[in-house]
């Protein structure tokens, strides 16, 4: 399922006005009957009572943009929430992101290039940062007293080098489809009808191949990452804030994003059995070192001859694993990212100094409270992880993503409603 | 077809030896036979008299990378060449970069991250530029007199932007695939060859969306883009290299880059109207203005009732037009990209200052001389196009792209191996 779907819908009514029941309604019967399979496979609904692209199967592509505030007045950000909820909604369902037929002599609507691309499994995601709560000390709308507790600042963790103006941000969308340009698309929507209101700050776009074969996707280090992500009903556990937090966030979930560079130079100048060890896998199955499948249960406790472990004690998936960090669990969701090549001097041997891949993992991890999820986890793990020889995070940010929005309602729409 | 097509054939040899053939061998006849339509859709010819990714039909990924030379051994030269020969017609294979298994006590071959995703339809296209010939004025490599005089140093143009150290090189590698982890996978893998011999010069990314649904797709300003690309015979007289050059370089092309950021923002506040005269087309058609479809011949000489040119003067595809240019016709082969957003200062009304999408068109043309074709149309393109308010062009490199490889032989062996 991609952008080249000659059977997916397209989006028809960029320069007019019918919808997709419209443009139902002028096929015969026997072609909306043969599209409808097609329409679901390549739709994600957006309304419900949880966003969608979070526990949702992932797409190949991410945009992510996080955006700063310009306006003094509470109305105003009920307003874009507004435009963006009905824009979210009308892209995701595959149509341009405002009603109404382009005039010519007025200022484009919907920029346009995702004519004709179909719904490519669009979701768009919305979350609150702490700066949407509290800016330099000032309550400007009135929230400062709905901030969740599980809304933290994140600590400064052990090795973090992060560029200050790629961090945070008041609010941020996640745009993920199947074909970049429609996550982009998206994105940039959003970001023309936020004008006056919003200024982005910063953006990242990401790639993940292959998520709907079988196993896990494979990072730019050639591991399968993410294995031991929770499933079922583990997975609502981790993900879900419920009634242990402000009402509004019930059915919300909230999202650690960090930038991870990888050297990934020096780390295909390491040998396979070195590389194994740091992540505590096999690198071709993705079994856990002495084990034979992707999915066994790592044995923590064999050793080897030596009495040495054989999933070693600075093993990435052994840091990571719930049972060490009292069982946190968080779902990660995670797209390898590329910014092009930059100009890179190594802190390790062979202190290689040269123009480097600026490249690595786009990491986000959605979990019910980032203080017994992320940073339980990650703590840790920036102390101790083998990985961290090869990986800098540069970019860090946190946003309570809110329940998803009923037709006719917006996105947020429990937090600015509520009493 | 993308990384996602479970029928796609796999690169399982990661960790074992055996190649396509092997692979087939293991499996049912009927498996097989059920495989092999796919393959052939999937996978596309490296060796060849020409080579692929210059007339074959784009893919959904570009990973571009130019590469400096640091050795003043013209054997280095050539075995690096001899490596990405074989790499290269392997990884198009759906196969690891190198032969042989992964020994767990050496250092990685492959780095792994392309496992299990298919050919992916790549391409590798390799390209020499001035550098190669000449650095600094010494011909370290014996190959000075060879330079083409096709492979011009490009003039400055009027508008041109140019960040040097984002420009030129002395190779250059361009990998498409339809999946972007194949693409990058792939130029990644000839960095790591390089080792020693290259260093990184500059990369780019870029996506197309819906090549192979019918028209044209369209670029981040909404708009079918690259219409009157030359087709059937008239492609391959303005694509190849012929007996009008040098011998090494017959079934050759030159390929000239351009780093094309678009001012999307301000694009985006424009009239539909306005933009639509800008590129003498309709946005939504794609129909040259005062006709109906997308390929209908333009009208270059229709007046409105006031005797103004329905197609204005300063339309990029005016401007652009072969009959304009003496005939020139180039191959465009370009993708979108997007490098994030930066702050930005804007030179036109209503003179922005923002954190804007960093955002346009990685252009690519071929043909087979740039004097007679890219230069000869933009040199007038700079100066008149209304586009040129959009755009700005920051980055620019030319490179001589040799004819194909036979198997055996290597990229480039005509030009190392002629008198």
């Amino acid at each position: 399922m991609n952008g080249h779907d000659k059977k997916a819908p397209s989006r028809r009514c960029f320069l007019g006005t019918a919808g997709l029941a419209g443009a139902a309604a002028s096929l015969p019967a026997s072609a909306v009957k043969a599209a409808m399979p097609d329409m679901a496979k390549t739709t994600m609904p957006f309304y419900g009572a949880r966003q969608s692209g979070i526990t949702s199967p992932m797409q190949n592509a991410l945009y992510f943009a996080a955006f700063d505030l310009n306006t003094e007045r509470r109305a105003d950000i009920v307003s874009l929430l507004r435009r963006w909820t009905n824009a979210a909604a009308r892209m995701t369902a595959g149509l341009p992101a405002e009603p109404g037929r382009q005039e010519e002599d007025q200022p484009g609507l919907d920029s346009g290039e995702a004519v004709g691309l179909g719904p490519s499994r669009l979701s768009v995601t919305f979350g609150f940062g702490p700066d949407l709560f509290t800016h330099d000390g000032k309550d400007r709308y009135g929230l400062a007293a709905k901030r969740p507790a599980a809304l933290v600042d994140l600590p400064r963790f052990n090795g973090d080098q992060l560029v200050e103006e790629q961090c945070g941000g008041a609010l941020c969308v996640q745009a993920c489809a199947d074909d970049p340009q429609v996550a982009f698309h998206a994105a940039r929507q959003l970001a023309r009808l936020g004008y006056g209101v919003t200024t982005l700050k910063w953006t990242q776009a990401g790639f993940s191949a292959a998520p709907e074969t079988k196993g896990t996707p494979r990072n730019l280090m050639g591991f399968k990452d993410g294995t031991m992500n929770p499933t079922g009903h583990e997975l609502d556990e981790a993900v879900w804030a419920g009634a242990e937090g402000p009402g509004w966030m019930v059915d919300g979930s909230y999202m650690v994003a960090r930038r991870i560079r990888i050297a990934l130079e020096h780390w295909d100048r390491m040998k396979v059995m070195f590389q194994e060890q740091t992540f505590g896998r096999k690198k071709q199955s993705g079994a856990p070192l002495g084990a034979r499948d992707e999915f066994d249960t790592p044995n923590f406790n064999a050793t080897d001859s030596d009495g040495n472990y054989i999933i070693p004690e600075t093993a990435h998936m052994r840091l990571g694993a719930a049972q060490f960090n009292n069982g946190a669990q968080i779902l990660r969701r995670s797209y390898s990212y590329n910014n092009g090549a930059v100009f890179t001097a190594e802190r390790w041997p062979p202190w290689t100094q040269a123009i480097e891949f600026d490249s690595g993992l786009f990491f986000q991890a959605y979990q019910k409270d980032p203080r017994t999820g992320f940073i339980q986890i990650f703590d840790k793990m920036s102390k101790f992880d083998a990985l961290n020889q090869f990986t800098t995070h540069v970019n860090s940010a946190v946003f309570a993503c809110p329940p998803g929005a009923k037709q006719g309602g917006y996105i947020g729409e429990s937090l600015f409603e509520s009493a």
